[in-house]
């Protein structure tokens, strides 16, 4: 898959994603996010386990920004996507939106961090990835 | 779908699921399992939020019961079933399990009571899906 | 403390533990649960932490049993108890109750096994615990 | 209490908070900080559900900003800080901190908008609220 290609994970909402507002509570779009990010990474050849056993490596989320521009309801089937914006040497930023259809209800960025599992010190982005992201 | 068929939904584990145990985190089975049988739900024609629009109903959990056998690990992916085992009145009661391929991981019962959305009394089980459990 | 008083723990319904139908997720209970063991624990000398640095062992959730008596909600200041029901040599079982002033909302039990942090296998309850617990 | 006093809420790390990486699960952070901001709206005179039903209103959250600067961990006594940054006419905006004693491990920034809970529609922060941020 290329890096400019938008990756996009279906999402129901249950009623264990909502809150006593009618909506989906808001922190729960960042898990959302979470999953379209794994299975994104997914998509080039790495689960989280895989890429902490065979890498070294894992992705730390360094800062998130959310903007929430509608709510999502119940039952309804979202879109979650995730898109590389920028790479560094161990910093990866994404752009992440939570569509239901044509409808944009948020719209956030994510910048991970490439750590080693053992120290959690900053590495540098494994080459295997990095020749598919650059 | 006949009421004697098991439903199954593929179920992903995140770290949003797992705890600092290096497993899925015990209450998440739950959730896991509102899932399932909201899809399962959705198989004889409704959604949670139809449901309660167009019958007035909602299924509320009375109570549950969880074996834990063995722990799922992340990036597992699952499959989380849901089968009738008794209809009373407003009562329906659902076997629900939870494997890995072949390996169970997960038993359970859940009780469910169908209950009035405005008063939260119980009420018998719509005609629609009680013809469809019989 | 001894083993024959309750521990209680005030936990505050906050909208994340809600969901649309206006009432605490049922789930949720669970982790209220969660909470008032590990407080519970620690009543005994040893956090949930410690006593796999100190002692090498955890417990692990073997089985729940949960009655949804009546719903909590919004801004709801719950008592979430524990108390010890049986002692075994890996097994523990405890009662918990959920209640809102003097009224139960919720009643269960959850059986844990004491397992040895590195095989995971049971093994018997520390006697510095036991001790306290018989 | 004075709009220039920093709220601060004691939140324990328990099990449930925390993920397969052994740290506290990003997207949990952004529920602590909701912990704080409903408790530091109570000590204005208001729970959410008291909101609701004596002003027809309620914050919702409109956009956040969260730093990761350090992860804690299970068992950790993290102190979650809320602060009136700005207020506007429907506008709020609050800086959210957590902490470890000295440590500080999040910085974030939460954009709250106050809405009618008939019609989801911004509106003037209450007079009762405004007077005591101003």
């Amino acid at each position: 898959m290329s890096k400019h290609r938008i990756f996009s994970l279906p999402v129901r909402v249950y009623y264990q994603d909502t809150d006593a507002g009618g909506v989906v509570y808001h922190a729960n779009y960042v898990n959302f996010m979470e999953r379209a990010r794994t299975e994104w990474l997914r998509t080039f050849g790495y689960s989280n386990a895989g890429m902490m056993k065979e890498l070294g490596v894992m992705f730390v989320v360094r800062s998130i920004r959310l903007d929430y521009l509608r709510p999502a309801q119940l039952d309804d089937l979202l879109q979650v996507s995730a898109l590389i914006k920028e790479v560094g040497r161990s910093r990866v930023t994404l752009t992440q939106t939570i569509a239901r259809g044509e409808e944009l209800l948020t719209e956030g960025e994510v910048h991970l961090v490439c750590v080693d599992v053992q120290t959690f010190k900053p590495v540098s982005v494994p080459e295997i990835l990095r020749k598919q992201w650059d």
